[in-house]
């Protein structure tokens, strides 16, 4: 199979650099002296090569040919043989891989995507819209009308606060039944799809035992940070619970990774179906450039993998709904969580959104 | 209880600092406008509060107290309050955490720690060896050959390469049974104690499975990088295993979170007995304090918690045997990998790494 090929931004000077690559290559393969290994296949197929290497600004441009052998096809070990050790030089930030095509197909990749979300919303020609259950400390029954309240003004999905984990005041058991109760409640009231993703926490046992209840009360999405609970943990839920899975970025954003790769094109690959990221001229610092990245690393054409929903979130506002929809287009899903909370009247601030998204399709 | 005290740098000016610090108080709680919570419990409780605040050079070292019920005494929903949102904003650096000893205690901590791992590997008064198996890509019983190589020379720990992982060309449940029962051959033979640490990567499914395979055939410790397969599945492999786990940074290092946080403190709190670091020196760019304020928080008092064992680490070799012994003092395991593995003589070399670390107490 033809190499991963892994690019990284290193910081060194022209006399070092050439011996920096080698050094790199080395690092995130074999980890041992080169000369140590005999002529022959484990020199040819395992130890990885630098395949390109030119000057980018103060810095250089480094990419580095992987045998995808080495990963074992594995997710967790796909990023060891990506940022693994390296994530512990300074100097190194990886700011894409190209993987061919054979090696992308072995991945699930969004069982659901797009179109997917589509279908279990109804959403057609529009953004979908979006917001969240907050704050942690609340009460279930609190949190539970709340998403009644948003059902009601027909959003699309209503996800949990990251923050809402399986605390005292609301654990996943009580909390999750009684706010899809809520949401089924409203959408026989009102004909609506609203679908509902609470948040999955903690390890292993205890998403297993998550997925139980959510499937048991009839949970139709999934909100995951990958980073958190680890990455092959976030691929085995998606094969438990069988729902669209929306990816949450916390503890996501300080790898020296590009936030394209990592938010787009690799939580993908590893099957959200949808990716929410801090937009720009929020409460975080991505520009514009990066954000628009980030969507267009999760809708690109990309072996056969189906393209995930970008999902701007981080400090928006119903006021940005036509500037958000000029910047990403009709495939995404516009978030606001607080921007909602925060209004006199809530239930009134939700239909203002709504139709703000509905509105240029003439679709009040 | 008393509020967990978390201390991180932000950049910005002294105008806005107070600002700055008040939104990463609710980024880092409730993650909503603080206006829209009524009075009361709440607001008291679950809201973090700015507990310090003062210049740290041309930045400002913020201390941020944060109650304890928000993380639901889950590893990845404390890592989620620490620095989940937080670490999407470059401005921000997560430097320590307090916490009230309660809180602590109701971690496990090292089940084993540095009193375990001495009994299991009968090494006292000395730091203890240790030794890798590479690289990836080479025959099962080449590995399990080298394993016994590094046995006979009385190294108290062979632990796999992190980039061993479940590749075709040494799946653990063909490696693993080899490799240890090599290791329990040259003990009988010398009457040594060395003890083999496999790595454990993958999905929980995968590492389900490989626990049964590792007990199955009496492996006697064990290998995880916590943030590649998650920090909560890393938590529940110690419970499934039983054996002394030694955490490796993969994939660790580039959080904006300080070294000796993650790989020293936290990584003990999440259970790790031993904490796998790169040594000042080598190929990483750790400096000398950073390194000793990793072993410091390693081996410390802490709540009621068993110290770690620091392992420097990354490019090592045995000219710097009394060096690390005078940094880091007995309580410490100095891990030489490709510093082996490039010798002429391999077996020769591992010996003179025994002898060398044995040397001081007359016990050659």
């Amino acid at each position: 199979m033809a190499p991963l090929l892994a690019t990284y931004r290193i910081s060194a000077t022209e006399r070092d650099i050439r011996a920096r690559a080698e050094a790199l290559a080395v690092e995130q393969s074999i980890e041992m002296p080169v000369a140590a290994i005999p002529a022959g296949r484990m020199l040819d197929d395992v130890v990885a090569k630098v395949h390109d290497l030119r000057p980018d600004g103060d810095a250089f441009r480094v990419t580095l040919a992987l045998a995808p052998v080495t990963t074992g096809s594995e997710a967790s070990q796909l990023l060891n043989m990506l940022f693994g050790n390296c994530s512990l030089q300074p100097e190194v930030e990886l700011l894409d891989v190209q993987m061919p095509e054979p090696f992308a197909r072995a991945w699930p990749g969004p069982r659901f995507g797009i179109d997917g979300l589509r279908e279990r919303t109804g959403a057609r020609g529009r953004p979908l819209t979006c917001s969240a259950l907050k704050p942690q400390g609340a009460s279930v029954e609190h949190l539970a009308h709340l998403a009644g309240t948003f059902a009601a003004a027909g959003l699309d999905v209503i996800k949990d606060d990251h923050g809402l984990a399986n605390q005292a005041t609301g654990p996943f058991s009580r909390r999750v039944p009684a706010v899809q109760a809520a949401v089924d409640a409203a959408n026989r009231a009102s004909g609506g799809r609203t679908i509902y993703a609470p948040t999955f926490s903690g390890g292993p046992r205890a998403i297993a035992e998550q997925a139980r209840i959510a499937k048991d009360c009839g949970v139709q999405a999934a909100l995951v940070a990958p980073m958190l609970v680890g990455v092959p943990v976030f691929i085995e839920l998606q094969e438990m619970l069988g729902v669209p899975v929306l990816a949450h970025p916390a503890f996501a954003g300080s790898p020296r990774i590009a936030p394209p790769l990592l938010l787009g094109k690799l939580f993908r690959l590893f099957g959200a179906d949808a990716t929410i990221f801090p937009n720009h001229g929020g409460r975080f610092s991505f520009g514009r450039a990066t954000c628009l990245a980030i969507a267009d690393e999760a809708r690109r054409p990309f072996a056969t993998l189906a393209p995930a929903l970008p999902v701007p979130a981080g400090g928006m506002s119903v006021e940005r709904v036509a500037e958000m929809r000029a910047d990403y287009g009709d495939d995404v899903m516009l978030l606001i969580g607080g921007g909602l909370l925060a209004a006199d009247d809530i239930a009134r601030r939700s239909r203002e959104f709504v139709a703000a998204v509905r509105a240029e399709q003439g679709m009040p």
